[in-house]
């Protein structure tokens, strides 16, 4: 085994929140067209450098006079003035206002000399060059004096000021179109590991490729914090090249980021770069997930290495870069980072290390938010949007009760708890009624799992297949439909595959669902009838049957292994036969029940599923006898 | 008087959400890269094409072995197995694990043929070709198996899914790096009004020019909700030439936004354009502000037709407007773009129009957070800044009573009540003082102003001169600091001033402050003194003073007019006098003091105020004493 950089003396969180504190990443001031200022932070402070209005001005369509002119006007005696003339907005006036005369304006107008009062149109007559006023003024009535908005000199904005449509409205009023604003910090993201793929490029399965998924991750969670991220080339596990990519990252960003791979090595090799080329601050955090996470400096830059799995990088980022970012850039953690939730189950925690326990949101039936762990496994990237955030478990804690409150920081400040949570039956009519459904979560679990987590209390409906026992469930059905199941074989059925007999009499490679699915226990009933049938025990037949226990995640994997040519059936729906081309053998239909938890059925979210599960019977069948053709 | 169209027959505000939401502004959907792909909305839904991982992946680093090979073994009874190899992650194995067996492995490594479970390295020994495993394994031990993450076929992201980091994350684990995405809405902005620049070309003031702010208010406005705005040239008052920019624009954008001008002609000739070349669905509002508000088609396009005053035009298009584009990109409401207040005052209406109130917010001792209206006239582009959204008040509602609770619909999801909301007197120390504080608020509505203000008990603070009456406030002084004032007069002293008796007795033109300010006060006094001295009454030496009545809006106004050679001597600062190159004639020197709201003392805001005083007070005397050199 080659040497390895061990993280034996783990630092305490604190500790890593001031390494990367003591840090520079503060980029430098620059200046933006007013056009590109909105989210921008004010660099320093604006006065105000000109009057507004730069005029006195007319704020009513009507005429401009001398205000003493109609003292005692009204309706019943009206002053009669002279017009002397019009002035329209953005004209500069060419008639002056003496005694006993009035000239129309417009509003926005500059008053013209002489004048000190508007009347509004509505209160006046005009006719032969004369002009009824009937009502009496006092001076400056429908004027706006110069400077009356704000004056020169007026302190407009503070520095550290957030520009939204408002602001953007006063620099306008100011005349501002170049805006000195805070630098965004720039972050160069360096991924790691020889297996990783840019997303677009094909990947070589058989070779460990995968795609990379924590540089455009982070890169987007760099974008939410207000820094401005740079995709730099993969880096391998070969030291020279790493230092070149490092170095170039960190001679042209305010921070450096490495994350990306799992393997050790990669991370021993930036290990010894960083070391040799700046100085490491910190290896090793006791958190999980995160261990691995590095501080330090790298020529003038600020570097942090992130774990490789995408929850942890994700976690570890958002809980001690994303902060920092945040300072440099001059913005507030937005309002909507964090939200205050319930446990919905216990959990129990063994270690001591603080915890950053992924988790999801769900809201149940009186509006609170329910908080529950997700736990697939940190190399999981379906955990990304599994889990809306992190709970930070303190390391002395070792029991969380349910009902206890959390603290949930959210993965990103846009993230919102589902409308509606679901789980159970991987099935593709089902998936097409969740895209009529606002921002619905299901996990596809298969129909056992579903039963046992709606008994559960968390999610708000479960999808199962009619076998499923659900008779002690607190649950109310919100519709149900059936789907037609078999064996998908090639397209053509090449070996004349006629049922479930020829898997169990012939050579052929068979592919299952596991056991948690629905259809397996569909096809489980069915190897019993046959071996009834046959007088036989269901144990001789599923031993006869050349891949029975080979259990295939999702609802298309054995067509797609059938596809593929590496099998010679596989157990899936008429629906999926024909959306991928493949031939198909009836072994029967089953109800798929849609069951909602009893105290969720008011949930808006579950109340737009019943509505599309009603609205669309119809089209879900279509859709089913337009496969079926 | 020019034929005007009248808007006599207003239409209830839920007929211009109808009429708005009748128009099609629904864009094509789109395609963008997946670096580009953060805060769009997903147009379809996403399946995933391909397993992840592709390959049954090594999820620790250790020894990739066959688990029966392993039961039993255990610290003292290891069991001792080959080793035939090694395999990278990134690379095709190069071996396979037969019985007794095993290969050296990394972490995302692809599993070797025939070994079915990794042992971590840290409970095996490596010595002569041979490892101890020192634990039994079951099959699957650390191994990830293909499609275990998410297996081709299954629903990955559903329709209508903003995509935050963590959806990016798992497009990528997808290989996904294009996105198909609903388009952005795009909107045109036309402003109207021959009087408006834009900014960064200079206003000629004297002819009624003025910087153009709807326009960029509006674009923003636009961008925080979803839109793309596009700003066309300005219209003028002209037929040919508006018609000509607004088709130009239903040409080229889904919507089409007319806004700038307030005068009456400009809103007729766009009235006639959108009548002769599309279809005016709606002319007039029945809320305050907004009556002229248009709703139609223009060509293909929708198009809305804005007042012309800033704070109108936002409240409106907030209103009515974001609510349609947020619907046709495919975005929910911001979580924070409405905020829960309670009134701190009491507030009567007369009419029967729903009204859109401008709100202030601003948080009590308590926490609570408290609405007050911001009323400077709809003129007034500061009011965007001074408000931070609206409150609608049905129009058959007359009365809000004090502690009422009201929704704020902010003017921006990113608007936050300040930290600490202060009023009182213009001052430059103080507005150095204020740029040390996060997020303020400070109105200079001068001392008399601001006594009354916090009397109210909507402020937090006020900062008023020495000797305003202060004696029935419930305050606590946070500090205080002196400032030099006297007169303003051109650099050199051409007139050779001396003091205020010069005023009196010579022809020399002054500008003084209005009477709210604490340094009018304070030349009110030494006038007074003056005229004790003399024998003669008050009224005597002001009736003498050319320019006494002549009050200027803010503290460099008096300075500024000076500057420019329209006075001979202002009332004014030394700071001041010294920040514009101008000649001092010192007439005293005032206390300034800074008074907390008794039942504020406690908030944040307020208490970095206090420091903030505590430890500028030598920074700021320093400051004074710079200007005096």
């Amino acid at each position: 085994m080659s040497e390895r950089k061990e993280f034996r003396d783990l630092a305490p969180p604190e500790e890593a929140h001031e390494a990367i504190a003591s840090l520079d990443l503060d980029p430098d001031p620059e200046t933006v067209p007013l056009a590109d200022a909105r989210g921008r932070v004010l660099a320093e402070r604006l006065d105000a450098d000109l009057d507004v209005p730069g005029f006195d001005r007319a704020s009513m369509d009507g005429y401009a006079v001398r205000a003493r002119d109609t003292f005692g006007a009204d309706e019943a005696d009206p002053a009669s003035l002279d017009l002397v003339g019009t002035v329209h907005a953005g004209e500069r006036p060419d008639v002056t206002v003496g005694e006993g005369e009035a000239a129309e304006i417009s509003t926005g107008a500059v008053m013209p000399d002489g004048a000190d009062a508007v009347v509004m149109v509505e209160r006046t007559e005009e006719a032969d060059g004369e002009v009824l006023v009937r009502t009496g003024l006092a001076p400056g009535d429908h004027v706006m004096l110069a400077g009356a908005d704000v004056a020169a000199g007026e302190r407009a904005l503070g520095p550290g000021t957030r520009l939204t449509s408002r602001e953007i409205g006063l620099l306008s009023a100011l005349g501002v179109d170049e805006v000195p604003v805070r630098g965004r910090p720039t972050v160069g993201i360096i991924s790691t590991g020889d297996e990783l793929v840019r997303p677009g490029s094909p990947v070589d399965s058989a070779a460990g490729q995968i795609y990379d998924v924590n540089s455009y991750t982070i890169a987007a969670a760099v974008e939410e914090a207000g820094g401005d991220p740079t995709l730099y080339p993969h880096a391998g596990d070969d030291y020279d090249e790493m230092e070149r990519i490092l170095l170039e990252a960190a001679e042209e960003c305010d921070l450096v980021l490495s994350s990306g791979s799992t393997s050790a090595s990669a991370v021993d090799v930036i290990y010894r770069v960083v070391e040799d080329g700046g100085e490491l601050l910190l290896h090793g955090v006791a958190v999980k997930p995160g261990k691995p996470m590095l501080v330090g400096r790298l020529d003038d830059s600020a570097y942090v290495g992130l774990p490789g799995y995408p929850v942890s990088a994700l976690t570890i980022f958002r809980t001690f870069v994303a902060p920092a970012i945040r300072d440099a850039a001059g913005l507030p953690e937005p309002a909507t980072a964090t939200v205050t939730a319930e446990m919905a189950t216990e959990e129990r925690y063994g270690e001591g290390r603080t915890r950053l326990m992924p988790t999801g949101l769900v809201e149940d039936g009186a509006g609170r938010t329910l908080a529950y762990p997700v736990d697939k496994g940190s190399g999981a990237t379906t955990s990304l949007v599994e889990a809306d955030g992190v709970v930070e478990v303190p390391a002395e804690t070792a029991y969380l009760a349910e009902g206890e409150t959390v603290e949930v920081r959210l993965f990103s400040p846009d993230v919102r708890p589902p409308t509606a949570f679901g789980v159970g039956e991987d099935d593709p009519a089902l998936s097409r009624l969740l895209d009529r459904l606002d921002r619905p979560r299901y996990l596809a679990v298969g129909s056992r799992q579903g039963v046992r987590r709606l008994r559960d209390g968390v999610p708000d409906f479960a999808v199962v297949t009619g076998d499923a026992a659900t008779d002690e469930l607190d649950a109310t059905e919100l519709g149900s439909y059936r789907r037609e199941w078999g064996l998908v074989v090639p397209g053509g059925n090449p070996d004349d595959v006629t049922g479930l007999a020829d898997l169990v009499d012939r050579d052929l490679r068979f592919v299952n669902r596991g056991t948690d699915s629905g259809l397996r226990t569909a096809l489980s009933n069915a190897v019993a009838d046959l071996a009834a049938q046959r007088g036989a025990t269901r144990h001789d037949l599923v031993d006869a049957i050349d891949g029975f226990e080979l259990a295939a995640k999702a609802h298309e994997s054995p067509a797609r292994t059938v596809a593929a040519g590496d099998a010679d059936a596989g157990l899936g729906l008429r629906a999926t036969a024909a959306k991928l081309g493949l031939g198909f053998v009836s072994l029967g239909d089953q109800r798929v029940r849609v069951l909602a938890n009893d105290e969720r059925t008011a949930k808006p979210g579950v109340q737009q599923l019943a509505a599309a599960l009603d609205e669309s019977l119809v089209g879900v069948l279509d859709g089913l006898a337009g496969v079926e053709e």
